[in-house]
């Protein structure tokens, strides 16, 4: 049996997120009927990271088994023709039969995009998360220099989820600002569930002033996710790309 | 009576264009219908440019006389509440009773975004034209500055309309590369209909080596829109600013 590689990418505004569910249209669903039409096959689309409902992706990676005839670069062309205009197959590829897109995954970057303005902005609407007060910037990049390293980063995850370990190690997190959209973006070995998005809505919390960036040095220490505070809204974020 | 003057900014994927028409929704109507529930009153809502179906635009300007006794920034937020996500009054002022969006416009910033690469992208998919073909953007570039200076740009304008003059002056044209997006930006005192994206046709059919760039300087010479190529799609092209 072969095993297939997907690199997709997706506008995550019409779906309740990566994960099939019920009564609930997801990324993962779609694509899955769309290989059943394709090959005839009720396969397991196992994906690299959950994204949320109204998470994007520029480079999400999911695999399959199949006993499919079509060359593995073929997929991605012949899979587009079953999929809306809101998911895309970008490339398709043969593995070696023990890849995993979820558990071989090395790492992954996240990007996070603010649209910081009186006004809200009709073209950012899905895209960007709309945050009108004024920003500390300077403060915004020294939280973020915080996050490097390996750390415990129980306090930013959302409750209910039991993992063996909350350790991770950041390698890149840092914001560039083009006109009023600012842009964060994120390079680890793993993230856990809403990590990014809590993240994200500590350092605009300094950066609104009403904590400042050493509160994200204590709650590492605490591991207490009441220490810091709310997590950034699902449009703004994009998972890039997962590191193999 | 007053004159109020709007800045809009719009995402122009779900309208027919700006302008009102029968049987299609537009940017205007959407807007007029705000004002009147607002103010009660059915008002002429004047706009700087037309612009066409699924072109965006992050400063269209429109102006109107009222009697209403709203203070003129506060339209702006008044007027949201009654409006779409892909709408929004992004300021209001009160302005001379001489002024009015079209004929008072002294110039205009266009910009026009491509992606370019081979699999469509579905996070631009109604934000930016998807070019396939490696482009030579060199020679896009030159081309770009023949446009620049006062020229009769009649070869750059769609057929069927009847107008004074075909010169116009451009001070601005220009491309950037940021990754896969092309943008093009054009400035200018005026634009022809339809002028901007038969700029960027042209342009891209450069890109692709199907003319060389001194079939620019012949079509300004000419006069004849035969002796240049496509025009570009709506989606990509978005009115940034109208200057006074």
């Amino acid at each position: 049996m072969r095993n297939i590689k997907l690199t997709i990418e997706y506008d995550g505004s019409s779906y309740h997120g990566w994960q099939m569910q019920k009564n609930a249209i997801s990324v993962q669903e779609v694509i899955s009927g769309a290989i059943l039409k394709l090959t005839g096959e009720q396969v397991i689309l196992e994906g690299a990271g959950r994204t949320d409902r109204g998470v994007h992706a520029y480079g999400q990676v999911a695999s399959f088994k199949t006993d499919s005839a079509i060359p593995g670069d073929k997929f991605s062309v012949a899979l587009n023709r079953f999929l809306p205009d809101d998911i895309c197959i970008v490339a398709s590829e043969d593995v070696d039969p023990g890849f995993h897109a979820r558990f071989s995954a090395k790492g992954k970057h996240y990007r996070y995009l603010i649209i910081n303005r009186r006004q809200r902005s009709p073209i950012w609407d899905k895209r960007a998360w709309h945050v009108r007060d004024a920003l500390n910037i300077p403060a915004m990049e020294e939280a973020a220099l915080i996050f490097l390293g390996r750390h415990n980063f129980e306090a930013f995850c959302a409750a209910g989820h039991h993992i063996k370990t909350f350790e991770r190690t950041i390698t890149r997190s840092e914001w560039t600002q083009n006109g009023d959209i600012l842009q964060f973006d994120t390079m680890g070995d793993g993230y856990l569930y809403n990590m990014v998005r809590i993240m994200v809505g500590a350092m605009v919390d300094i950066g609104r002033g009403r904590f400042t960036p050493d509160v994200i040095a204590r709650a590492i220490e605490t591991g207490n996710r009441n220490d810091i505070g709310m997590t950034a809204p699902a449009q703004g974020l994009y998972l890039m790309e997962v590191f193999y």
